[in-house]
C-alpha cells in the first residue's frame, strides 16, 4: 500500500534531520498554496512529527491526530510523499488521515476531541488481545475545550490502558483558543513566570485524572522533543502520560506566524462571490442595533461564520464557546426561554454535534433560536467528515423544528430580517459562497414556496441557491426541447408547502437538493405523493460518504449536474 | 397557574420545616409506589429543596434541575401537591420539570449535563437585560460526569455571567458513580480524613474554572443547608460558586437507603415479560465465553441494560464510561478499528448524544460496532425527553449503517448471534418487555424480511414485535371480515427488502412502526414506491412530541391501535 518512499528517519543525525524538516516545510508550504489545505497548523507540527517518527515504530504503534487536519507530515513521512500534490484532489490523498490511504493511519478523525477516547478504545483492544504497542492521541489545545476530553479523562482509570495524549499547545484554535483550559495550559507553560509555572506542574489537575503530567515548552525544537519523547516511551508502561507540547502554529514561515488566522485554512483559488457568512454578519449587526435580543453564539469559527464585526461591535451580546456545539446549542436555549433572540451560527457537519440538545433543549422546549447553518451541502476538499450532506434529513425529523433554505443571498437578508419575530426553533441552512440571483420583489411568507418559472409538462421542486441555479439551467435546455418545465423554489423543507404540493396539476415531478436522498427534501415530497401515481425523479446524494473534491466536482460526480438533469427530461418527456 | 396551596416555607420555624419535610417524603413514598417513578433520588433531595425554596425566591429566582428526574419536592412546594397524585400519568404531572406545568419551572430537562450550559445562557440573558435574579443549577454527581460540564466551566469566564452549580452528589448514578471526577469528589466531602479533604479544598480544580468552591458535607441537615445557602446568596453577586452537598439517596426510607440502585426507578406495575435487556446480558454471556472479542460498553446504565452478569463474568472486557453517550460510541469504534466486536448497550434517547460519533467514527469508518437499542420506541411515562420514537429516522440517514428490529426476543437473540460476523456498523432497537411470540425455525438473514401471514388484498409492513403484535390482531380482524392481508417481518428498516418489496403484487400497502413518522420505516417504503401508484397507509406517531403516560396508552392514543388499523383496513377494502 505505501511506497518505498518512507525516509529513514531513525538513522539520520541532527543536522539531516533539521535538513528534512526544512524539505517537509518547503513540501507543505508548495502543496498547500496550489492544492489548499491547512496551512499554518502543519508547519507548528512539523518537529512534533518528525520526533514521533524517530521514537516510535509506526505502523505498530499508532498515533490518532485529532480533527486530522494537521498530519501532513505524518503522510509525507509514511509514503505517501509521491503521492503529495494529489493533495485534496478528487481522487487523490485526503488532508485528513485515512485508514483506507496507509496503514499508518490507524483510525480517521475529522471532528474535535475525539483522539483521546479513540486512543483509549484501541489502547484497551490491545490489553485485551495481549498485544504490546504504544497509542499515542495528539490533540490541539483548541480540540482540548470539547467535552469528549474530559469524558475520556473520566474514564482513564476505568478503562485502566495506557496512552500517551500529547497536548499541541499553539494558543490557536482557527481563532486564539478560549476558556478556562487554556489560561491553565499558559499558565502551566509560562516559562517567563518559571517559578509558578514548575509550583503549578507541581500538581496538575491531570493528575486528578490519573495521568503524569510532563511538558516540552518548545515544541519546535526537535532535539528536544526528540529526548523527551525517548524518556515518555520508556515510563509508557507504567501509566498514561500527558505531555504539554508547546508549538508555534505557522512555524518556519513568517506570514503564517504573524497572521496564522489567515492562514489556518487556505482555500484553492478564489471567487467571485459573496459568501453567505458576509450577509450573515452584516444583517445581525444592522439587527442589533435595533434589537436588543439579538445574541450570536459560536463554537471557535467566529470569523469564518462572518461574525467578527459582530463580536467586536456588541461584545456583551456575542460568544464564543469554543469546540463545544452542543454545549453551545443548550446556552442558545438557556438564552431563548428568557425570552433573547440568539443565533447560533455553525458549519453544518458539526452541527450533528448538537443533535440531542436541538432535539431536547430547542425544539421539545419550541424556543425560539435560530440556527444559521454554513457549509450546508458539499463542501469540498475535508472530505467525508466534513461534507454537510445530513442536515436536511437529521433536523426534519425533529418536531417543532422550521428548515429554511434561501434561493440566493438576498432571500437569505430576508429571511433572517423576519426570523427575530418567528418565535420558535428555525435553521437556516445555505452553502458558503452566495450570489444575488434573483430580483426578489415578490413576497416572503414563512413555510410558502415560490415559482420561479412556470412550464406544464414538468415541475421541478428544487432548494438552495446551487440546485436553483442548475434546475433554471435544466429548464431552459429542456425548453429548448420543446419542454416546458415549472421550477418551484422550496425555500422551506419543513414544514413542505403542503398547499402548493396538492395543487400542483404536473404528473412529472423531479426533485433536486444538495443533500443526502435519504431524509431530505426529495423524501418529503416522495411521502407526501405516496399513492398520488404522480411519477417523481429525486436528484440528491447517494447512500454513501461523499470523499474529498472541489465543490463542483462532487456535485456533479455524486448527485446533480444540468445535464443530468435536461437528459432526464428529454429522455423520459414522452413516457 | 399554580394553585394556592404553596406552603409558605420562608415563615417556618425549624421544627415546622422538620415537619414539612416528613410530609413531602410520605407524600413522595406514598405516591411513587402508585404511579411509578424515581424513588431513592427525589427522597435524597428533600432538605437541599425545602432550603433552597427558603433562601431564593421561585419564580423570580431560576433553578435548574439536571436530567430532572429529582425535582418532586420542588414540584410539591410549588403549586402542584394537589395534582401530585397524578404523577406520570396521562394527562397528569409531568416527573420532569416542564415550563408549560409552572411558571416554577424554568427550563425542561431530561438528559444529563445540561443545567449548567442553560444556566449561564439564563444568566447571561439576565445580564444582558439588566434584570436581577439568581440562578442556580443542581446537577447530580453521576450527570457531572458528562461532558458538558466540562464545556460549561470552560466558558464560565467567557461566558462571565454568575450562577451557583449545586453538586447533589450521593455517589450514585443509577449504579455507583464511576470515575475520576467522583473520586475527586469523595476526597473532597472525605469527613473522616478531614485535614487531607482541608488541603485539597483550600484549592480545587473547580477555581481554575472561575469558580468558588464551598461544601456541606451532610445535604439533609436541612438548618446546615439553610445557613450555607444564605451565606452564599450574599456573595452570589461577586462570583459564580460551586456547593458541593452531600447527601444520601433514598434518605428517610430504609429499605431506599439500603437498596438506591434498585429503587433509583420504580415502575407501575409488573408485566409478565421477559426483558429484552436480560436476553441481552444471557446472549453475550454465553458469545463472550468462546469469542474474546466481545466487550460490552455502557453508559451508568449496565443493570437496566441487562449487563451486570456480563460485568461481573467478563470485568476485563466490560468499560461502564459514565454518563458520557458520545465517547462511549468512540471507545466502541477505536475498539473495533482493533478488530474488536464492541456492543455499545443504550437507551434510545441517551443514544441521540452519539450521532455525530455514530456519522463519524464508526459509519464513516464503516467498523464492526454493533448498538443494542434499549426502550426504543414509546418509553412511556418519563415522557417527551425519553420516548425512543427518533433512533430509526436518524439511524437510517447514516450511510454504512444496518438497523435490525427483532419481531421477538428469539429472533433478537437470533440477530446478536450472527452479529459478531457481520463485518459493519449494525443496530438492533427493541422495546424494554419481550415475548417469544413466534416459533422462529425459519431462516434468518441480514436484510431479508420474511413474511408471517399470506393475503391478497393488504400487504402488512411492521416492524418490532409490539407492532408485529398488533399487525397480526388486526389482519385476524379484516379475516373474519372478509378481507385478507398478508403479514410483513419488515426485521430490517435499513437496507429495506427491496427485492421483497418490488415482488409484492399487492396495490394497497399500511406500514406499522414504534416510531416517528417522518424519516422512518413508512417514510423508507414511501420513497421505494415512490410513482408506483400503490395505496399507501403509514401507521407511526406524528410530527410531535410525546408526553408521558403508560406505553399502552400512547402507543395508541398517537399512533396505532388494532382497532385503528382494522378500521382503515374494512373502511377501505372496496375503494
Amino acid at each position: 500500500m505505501n511506497g518505498d518512499n518512507i525516509p529513514d528517519v531513525k538513522s539520520m543525525s541532527d543536522a539531516e534531520l533539521s535538513a528534512l524538516c526544512d524539505r517537509l516545510r518547503n513540501k507543505i508550504i508548495e502543496t498547500v498554496m496550489k492544492n489548499g489545505g491547512h496551512l499554518s497548523s502543519n508547519l507548528g507540527m512539523v518537529e512534533l512529527t518528525v520526533a514521533l517518527h524517530y521514537v516510535f515504530d509506526f505502523p505498530k504503534d499508532k498515533v490518532i491526530y485529532d480533527v486530522g487536519h494537521q498530519c501532513y507530515t505524518h503522510k509525507l513521512l509514511s509514503g505517501r510523499a509521491d503521492k503529495f500534490d494529489t493533495l485534496r484532489k478528487l481522487g487523490g490523498i485526503s488532508g485528513f488521515p485515512k485508514r483506507e490511504e496507509s496503514e499508518y493511519d490507524c483510525y480517521n478523525t475529522g471532528h474535535a476531541g475525539t483522539s483521546i477516547s479513540a486512543a483509549l478504545g484501541i489502547a484497551k483492544a490491545r490489553d485485551i488481545k495481549g498485544e504490546d504497542f504504544n497509542v499515542i492521541a495528539v490533540i490541539g489545545d483548541g480540540s482540548f475545550n470539547n467535552g469528549l476530553v474530559y469524558e475520556a479523562f473520566n474514564s482513564v482509570s476505568e478503562i485502566n490502558s495506557n496512552i500517551l495524549i500529547i497536548i499541541n499547545d499553539n494558543h490557536m484554535s482557527i481563532t486564539p483558543t478560549v476558556g478556562s483550559m487554556h489560561e491553565y495550559l499558559e499558565e502551566l507553560s509560562n516559562t517567563e513566570n518559571e517559578e509558578r509555572a514548575k509550583k503549578l506542574r507541581h500538581e496538575t489537575i491531570f493528575e486528578r485524572f490519573g495521568l503524569a503530567y510532563d511538558g516540552v515548552y518548545d515544541g519546535n525544537d526537535l532535539r528536544l522533543m526528540i529526548d523527551k519523547l525517548t524518556q515518555i516511551k520508556q515510563k509508557l508502561h507504567e501509566k498514561p502520560i500527558i505531555l504539554h507540547v508547546k508549538t508555534i502554529k505557522g512555524k518556519g514561515y513568517r506570514y503564517c506566524e504573524e497572521n496564522p488566522q489567515e492562514t489556518h485554512g487556505i482555500s484553492a483559488g478564489n471567487t467571485k462571490s459573496t459568501e453567505y457568512s458576509a450577509v450573515l454578519g452584516q444583517t445581525l449587526c444592522d439587527m442589533a442595533q435595533t434589537d436588543k435580543r439579538i445574541v450570536a453564539v459560536t463554537a471557535a469559527m467566529t470569523p469564518s461564520l462572518g461574525l467578527s464585526e459582530f463580536f467586536a461591535k456588541y461584545p456583551e451580546r456575542s460568544i464564543d464557546v469554543g469546540i463545544c456545539e452542543s454545549h453551545a446549542a443548550v446556552v442558545c436555549a438557556g438564552l431563548a426561554v428568557e425570552g433573547l433572540r440568539p443565533y447560533y451560527a455553525v458549519y453544518s457537519t458539526f452541527l450533528q454535534r448538537s443533535f440531542d440538545q436541538i432535539v431536547v433543549d430547542i425544539c421539545s422546549q419550541n424556543v425560539p433560536v435560530t440556527i444559521c447553518i454554513d457549509r450546508a451541502g458539499i463542501s469540498g476538499s475535508d472530505g467525508e467528515t466534513h461534507q454537510g450532506e445530513f442536515d436536511l434529513s437529521y433536523l426534519s425529523i425533529v418536531p417543532n423544528m422550521t428548515i429554511a433554505v434561501p434561493k440566493d443571498i438576498e432571500e437569505f437578508k430576508k429571511m433572517l430580517l423576519a426570523s427575530v419575530d418567528f418565535g420558535a426553533p428555525l435553521a437556516i441552512r445555505y452553502p458558503k459562497d452566495g450570489f444575488k440571483l434573483f430580483d426578489s420583489e415578490n413576497r416572503f411568507e414563512f413555510g410558502k414556496w415560490e415559482i420561479l418559472r412556470e412550464g406544464d409538462d414538468y415541475a421541478i421542486i428544487a432548494c438552495g441557491e446551487r440546485m436553483i441555479g442548475l434546475a433554471m439551467a435544466a429548464a431552459q435546455i429542456a425548453y429548448e426541447n420543446g419542454i416546458s418545465c415549472c421550477v418551484i423554489n422550496a425555500r422551506f423543507v419543513k414544514p413542505l408547502d403542503v398547499a402548493m404540493l396538492d395543487e400542483l396539476p404536473h404528473n412529472n415531478i423531479i426533485t433536486m437538493e444538495d443533500n443526502a436522498l435519504i431524509g431530505g427534501l426529495g423524501s418529503l415530497v416522495d411521502c407526501h405523493y405516496a399513492g398520488s401515481g404522480k411519477r417523481i425523479k429525486n436528484f440528491a446524494y447517494p447512500d454513501e460518504f461523499i470523499p474529498h473534491g472541489s465543490v463542483g466536482e462532487l456535485i456533479s460526480k455524486y448527485g446533480i449536474s444540468v445535464k443530468k438533469v435536461s437528459d432526464y427530461i428529454i429522455g423520459n418527456a414522452h413516457r
